[in-house]
């Protein structure tokens, strides 16, 4: 399937259309594997312990797979998630960012499908494991 | 089940222990049936258009659910989420704060399972629900 | 929301179109709060130890689900499980028929969400829990 | 991780344990990266249209899961499944069998946790993807 975004043009929707939330995020690769997103963990994303919190892992797991879709469909859509089952397996290493690589396995007409597998970077085995499903708007580009 | 911990005890334990947060809920009751909890819905939890963020909703789910569990084993134990499946079903009513009833299914040693349904205050419409399991850590007074 | 089709009208429909399994299943009650459907427990329902099986829940709250969504919509469409999340809580009672208590939690255009609460008959802690999503074709009667 | 019981011993297992359910399955794999198992696919497993009906596919995906934490922990324990979500997200291809490949993402002391990729045979295509959580009991050898 063509790629109709890169890492830096989802990067730059990114900022333009998430300002709040781009800030904590970095678009590492966009290809035919899916996307790479980094989460730049800081002290808002903390919980008692030191450990990242379940919801910022969330929204990295979420724009991670939102990021996968626009890849393909361009920035012209307005996809919602509809549903997320997601994992949370092992504590993350402390003092380490947090990386989601996020793949399609389905792209139809009305939803699209994928899963995310989030690690702290740099170490192999899985913190969390999300999949969701984004439902996409009928008139798309 | 005994109530080992009131509405007022959760928010006082609530404003502690996750003093990042907590400024974001408010514990509306507590008892046998479970536990209501207000997200004071603010800038920083909209996304482009109005809505509420998937972040939000998931982070109102999983503390209605934290929350239920403490009050019925007190603030003892240091339960962390292994599990949570959401659905998104409908946009908040913009200018409205989001209410979570969360209900506990199961209370078991290791285990402990439940949901949360979310809806915009004063409305009668789910906007999400959610299902959560927490781990129990062994020992608990 | 109007009911297009009542309980029998649904066990007719059940035995018409899904012969194969509508044998294990029995529809009790179809009204404006969901449907209730028993799982006729028999020998090859059972795992080893005597418990129903996962995959029979399953199907349970798949049948369920689907006779909410058709008791709204009448027998002409054909809906899809896209999703389900389940959660397994305890070991079902011997000796007893399994019974589904399933809620349609939105009827929207394309996707319909519910969940379904299973029970040993006669028994009030829950033995399995399902969010199910199911998709619904565009052109409906 | 040591493997402790090969795909043949994880037949033999099968066969003995769950007699009434091993000959939908033969284990086609069981190595370091997960399981592999086969749906023979029968008359009834199918549901009006040819399908095979999302039973038939949440049983392949939870057997596959239970012979890959079996793999690793031997024949004695009696895990039991805590919670799945499934994504159906394609029709499989009439007249071939299934293929599920379960890998293990966490074996912890009391959770076990991976998923399961279900494709037609000789498809890439995912046709349903789980993800799910069984439980160990304390005493294992």
């Amino acid at each position: 399937m063509e790629l109709r975004m890169d890492a830096r043009a989802l990067e730059v929707f990114l900022k333009r259309d998430f300002g709040q939330v781009a800030a904590d995020f970095a678009v590492e690769r966009a290809d035919q594997q899916g996307v790479r997103v980094r989460l730049k963990v800081a002290e808002r994303h903390l919980r008692p312990g030191g450990t990242v919190s379940g919801p910022s892992m969330f929204a990295l797991a979420d724009v991670a797979m939102y990021l996968a879709i626009l890849s393909r469909i361009g920035p012209v859509a307005l996809a919602v998630t509809t549903n997320c089952a997601i994992d949370f397996m092992r504590k993350p290493s402390a003092g380490y960012d947090l990386m989601a690589e996020a793949r399609l396995l389905k792209l139809g007409r009305a939803l699209a499908v994928g899963d995310a597998m989030i690690v702290s970077e740099g170490h192999a085995e899985p913190v969390a494991r999300a999949s969701l499903t984004y439902s996409i708007p009928p008139t798309r580009g």
